[in-house]
């Protein structure tokens, strides 16, 4: 966990400078965690804990020249807040481990420390500790501790035949966001809807809470890695399969702007990474509850779990072809795989 | 969290195997973690949840070249349950965050996984979940989340002028056990006292929780940086200043061999890291509970804590000099840096 000594002083206090304010008034759920061997948390009665963690690595998750400091710091705790999402949880605490070149210990701290407080405030996620070192390229680790009611959290495993399928959002405007990044976009473009999206995504907190509470969602997950990786992966967690409508799929426009003519929008949005969407399927008796937007995020029923265990997309002249898994993989040559 | 799909199937499922069956008999407070988007944790009702994170990377905290693949698994995980038996507390379940370069992904992986399922098994710490991914070098990460029954944690900052200051084991050893590593000596000497504690080190969770459990420690942290960087920490959580007399130091011999003749024990012991002995102080009226030794682990009284914030080391014709710090930091060039 944090040391604090003379040295190590600067570099712990940052951290906790910011944070710690924010930790008195809920003294009584976590009580320590900044300065001593490990954090106590006082658990809900009645809660079940949920764990997550999540690796954010220069040159694999982000591009130290590409990624402003404050989204690094924004986005390291939102990918991992997004898990407690997709169990319908909410966020209580989490711990940072933070490697870090001397020569970012500096500016580049303060800015990404500013992201991810802003983070922590939003998603109401306490820093609780960590731990730090010295190296030569910028490793983070985030895990996330949450709570849901116990019986309440919505798994993987939980469809069944007929059920619906929605996805929350527009898919693949991250990776647009990405890809614009990529071919020169700066800081000064964060305004573009698709740059925010991949720079400070939104973990859908609210959503994810409110289809756990009603009992709305018989699985769920979300879509990190991209909608052809994960929707099979929720699928084999339910041993079911699925057929989805290509025009029913809420994909990205890229028609918009000249910048983005050379991109598949049906590509981006089956494969491009990182929209944490919320995937989740609906008993059929239950569909009529759910909306087509809740408090402004569009919910779209994009097709049906099936009891044959394939995965399918049908065109709009009915014709049928196997979604092929494409989107991010660290252990294979991922065709949208960061430069490094 | 761990995602399985095809290509990281075989990764993911070598991570698992041989852990799922240890989780079975738990599966009333451990629900899930493999293979769904985070782990879901009952607590016990009258205990807080302690939570601990550590960095364990290639260059860093051990030699990919020196340090047996096993002695990895075990030591990752030993150093972050030592926060647990730290606190008082006892182990339940940890995160593992791994990044393997493909080249690691078999023979060094299975030997990694089993030095880290013995650890898991003697500890009785479940794996609830993780996060892969491919990277050029090994980088670990590990979260250990513990219990202790309520109002029962030992913090750093109980210390009180007047109480007395002991330590387990003996110190140094570890330090030991690297440099008999870096000079040479490879896995055939693992049966080396100093060089096994190195390699695979003994959280000390039966004396953490006979302490904490008694009531007897006010103040306890565990020596992982080195005797001369922790006591300073716990004084300063504490306010307060210690008076240690240095023939007591339970200090590692090496005059027992000629390998070792030209190390001086005593900067061992006061500067060598990774020992994970506790470092405990009792109220004088409940001294005469400590016994020399706690289950076959000595107990040592070293000193005393002081009103006055400064830490001292008095030498055997009684001299005084103040204790400096010089055991681990990673923000600055220390002596012992690990060659990267």
């Amino acid at each position: 966990m944090f040391q604090r000594n003379q040295d190590e002083n600067s570099l712990v206090q940052r951290i906790e400078r910011g944070f710690v304010g924010k930790r008195a008034g809920n003294r009584h759920t976590l009580k320590l965690g900044l300065g001593d061997d490990a954090a106590l948390f006082t658990p809900r009665s009645g809660c079940e804990t949920i764990l997550t963690c999540d690796w954010f690595l220069e040159g694999t998750h982000f591009l130290k020249d590409k990624h402003p400091a404050d989204a690094v710091g924004w986005k390291c705790l939102a990918r991992a807040v997004s898990d407690i999402a997709a169990m319908g949880g909410q966020p209580r605490c989490f711990l940072l481990s933070l490697a870090l070149p001397q020569s970012h210990t500096g500016r580049w701290l303060d800015e990404f420390l500013s992201g991810l407080r802003r983070a922590a405030r939003g998603f109401r996620c306490l820093l609780a500790g960590g731990d730090t070192t010295r190296r030569k390229e910028i490793l983070i680790n985030v895990t996330v501790v949450g709570e849901v009611r116990e019986g309440q959290a919505v798994l993987r495993s939980g469809a069944k035949p007929g059920d619906v399928i929605f996805v929350s959002g527009r898919l693949g405007e991250a990776e647009l966001g990405l890809r614009l990044l990529r071919i020169g976009e700066t800081i000064a473009g964060r305004k573009d809807p698709a740059l925010k999206k991949h720079l400070y995504p939104e973990p859908r907190l609210e959503l994810g809470r409110w289809l756990a509470e009603k009992g709305l969602a018989a699985a769920m997950m979300d879509l990190s890695d991209g909608f052809s990786s994960d929707l099979p992966r929720l699928c084999a967690a339910s041993g079911v399969g699925a057929r989805i409508e290509e025009a029913k799929l809420p994909i990205v426009s890229t028609s918009w702007d000249k910048r983005t003519q050379g991109f598949d929008s049906l590509h981006l949005a089956l494969d491009g990474g990182d929209d944490y969407e919320m995937l989740f399927v609906v008993p059929r008796r239950r569909v009529a509850s759910i909306q087509r937007s809740f408090r402004g995020l569009a919910l779209t029923s994009i097709g049906e779990i099936t009891r044959e265990r394939t995965i399918l997309l049908t065109d709009k002249d009915g014709q049928e072809r196997k979604l092929v898994p494409s989107g991010w993989d660290p252990f294979r040559e991922a065709k949208r795989k960061l430069p490094t």
